[in-house]
């Protein structure tokens, strides 16, 4: 019997529940003691500081997360272990909404109109339709290509970023380093859904920044990481940035003072964008596991040196 | 040559302009008195007393809205004359993303987390996926159709109530006002995109509102007279609304010190939901025009006794 470790601070009741009767013939604990033999898999998060080491020999470590940076930057996952992230239609339809809300929201003027209301003013604004603006997303992986594609079903010019320039229908694709301008240029909303790697880590700053529309919105879904944080405040204070709506943070959660609390152009949430929900996401581990062990190579596992 | 009267007093030149590039053979006036012969049609917005009256014997008068109560109201148009209301693919797409903007803000607590940044709370509430959702959408014709479906498609509960129980795949669709009370039992959003008839005013009302799960949203897209404002503030303030979102009211723009304008429950916007864009509607006109010259049937003629 094959044992797999659930090392997780929240819901971990339901992931063995669910892991329990997606694999009836494995034992799920969720302590190491418990474990009878030696472990095959670990479910984790973000474990603490010697976990991992203190293990043993893995088969494969699942991340119950999509952006697994934590576990590389971590240097505790040895090199021949298959590390493995989240990849789930739930939480892509999670993003999805969340991107959709707020792509929508900005488009459709509804802060803009919340302020009115405050001010007791009557004041339609001359409704742009989709066709009238580009979106720029970055990335477009699992969460990134559904997002884009549903972004140009509604009408918006849409375009993408990625490595290997993946091409979606309806959608404009660029690529690499070299495609990363041209992308966003007058660009009227830019979308992150950038894994975090060494490439990608600041790579939202001010020249990146300044190409896009003025009063552009940036809508930053991937990781705070990805952001030079000056550098959005500035656009924002110079109107060239409308708004900036940013679910993740360097620091999370967001330290008390930081100037994104308060900056009127700052729209937050508390890192909410894509939650894994168990039921779906144990579902892709289940699916993963069983073809594993019936001879199937794993999917999903993260090529360390690309970074995701 | 026939002759178009162009009576509207936002973007008249647009429309003027549009509707000779489509319809090059007749003649497009702004003024009555501009006309050679007889006029053959008239296309009008809110037209001022008297004015349909005078113009004399029509082929057709085409509305620029896709609600025509205001109309019909006036008892301005003669018995025979048909009165053709606005279906347009641009309209629709404009109420598409309104309903979706505020739905999916609504779904993802955009509003909440606003007010958290306000308070510097970091507060992460735990997100519900679509299908843990149901909403209603009321009327599923050229508005609340492809509303439905794409409700559907992001994977919430979603019914229609129409008056002929129009069937759409995934969706629960409910009919006559035996179905009404069925449609909203114990739905956590209500969209409304019903026209206003005799049969339809005042419908949501405190009755109807009380059905709806508690803290439930209510968005209203229709018009201002299918709701009983009192009864919405009521169930506001006992709490089993959440919200009421409202682009629409009796009397527009909404008199000041109406208590719309302060409930901290209410999210206003000044009839902007799906605004006409002469790009697409004269496209919808000049081809219903052609057709019937053509020897077709005219098509979209409300149907008085209906009420649209
Ligand atoms: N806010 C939240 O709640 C939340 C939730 C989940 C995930 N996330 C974030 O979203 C990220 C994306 O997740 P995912 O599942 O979509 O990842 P994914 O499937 O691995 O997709 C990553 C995309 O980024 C592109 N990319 C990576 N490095 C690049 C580079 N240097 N230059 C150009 N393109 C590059 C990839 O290009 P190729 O297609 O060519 O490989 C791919 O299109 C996660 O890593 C995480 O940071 C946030
Ligand atoms: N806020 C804005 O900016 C804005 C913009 C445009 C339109 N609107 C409003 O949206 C309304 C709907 O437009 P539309 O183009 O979708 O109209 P439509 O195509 O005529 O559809 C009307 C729908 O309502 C249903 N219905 C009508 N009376 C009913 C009754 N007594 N009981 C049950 N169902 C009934 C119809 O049922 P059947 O399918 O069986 O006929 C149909 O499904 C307009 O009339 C206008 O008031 C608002």
């Amino acid at each position: 019997m094959k044992t797999i470790l659930v090392m997780l601070r929240a819901h971990a009741d339901d992931w063995v529940r669910l892991l329990k009767l997606g694999l009836p013939n494995h034992a799920v604990v969720t302590d190491r003691s418990a474990a009878l033999g030696p472990l095959s898999y670990a479910v984790v998060g973000k474990p603490p500081a010697g976990a991992i080491a203190a293990l043993g020999r893995l088969d494969a470590l699942f991340s119950v997360n999509a952006g697994i940076e934590a576990l590389i930057e971590s240097n505790e996952i040895p090199e021949g272990l298959p590390l493995v992230r989240m990849v789930d239609d739930g939480l892509a339809a999670g993003m999805l909404e969340w991107v959709l809300a707020e792509t929508l929201a900005w488009h459709r003027n509804l802060f803009y109109y919340r302020s009115a209301q405050h001010e007791n003013r009557w004041a339609p604004l001359q409704e742009k339709m989709a066709s009238e603006r580009t979106v720029s997303v970055l990335g477009a992986g699992h969460l990134g290509l559904p997002v884009a594609k549903h972004l140009a079903a509604l009408g918006f010019n849409t375009r993408t970023w990625s490595r290997s320039g993946t091409a979606i229908p309806g959608v404009d694709s660029y690529r690499g380093p070299d495609g990363l301008f041209a992308c966003v240029d007058g660009s009227d909303m830019l979308i992150n859904l950038l894994p975090l790697t060494p490439e990608t880590e600041n790579l939202l700053d001010a020249a990146l920044l300044q190409r896009l529309a003025p009063a552009a919105v940036l809508i930053n879904g991937g990781r705070g990481r990805h952001l030079v944080d000056e550098a959005v405040i500035a656009l924002l204070d110079d109107g060239h940035l409308r708004a900036a709506v940013l679910d993740v943070f360097r620091t999370e959660p967001l330290p008390e003072g930081h100037p994104f609390w308060s900056h009127p152009g700052v729209f937050l949430s508390p890192h909410v964008a894509a939650p894994t929900h168990p039921d779906t996401a144990v579902a892709s581990i289940v699916r993963n596991i069983r073809g594993f062990e019936s001879g199937l190579p794993l999917r999903h596992v993260v090529d360390r040196k690309r970074g995701y």
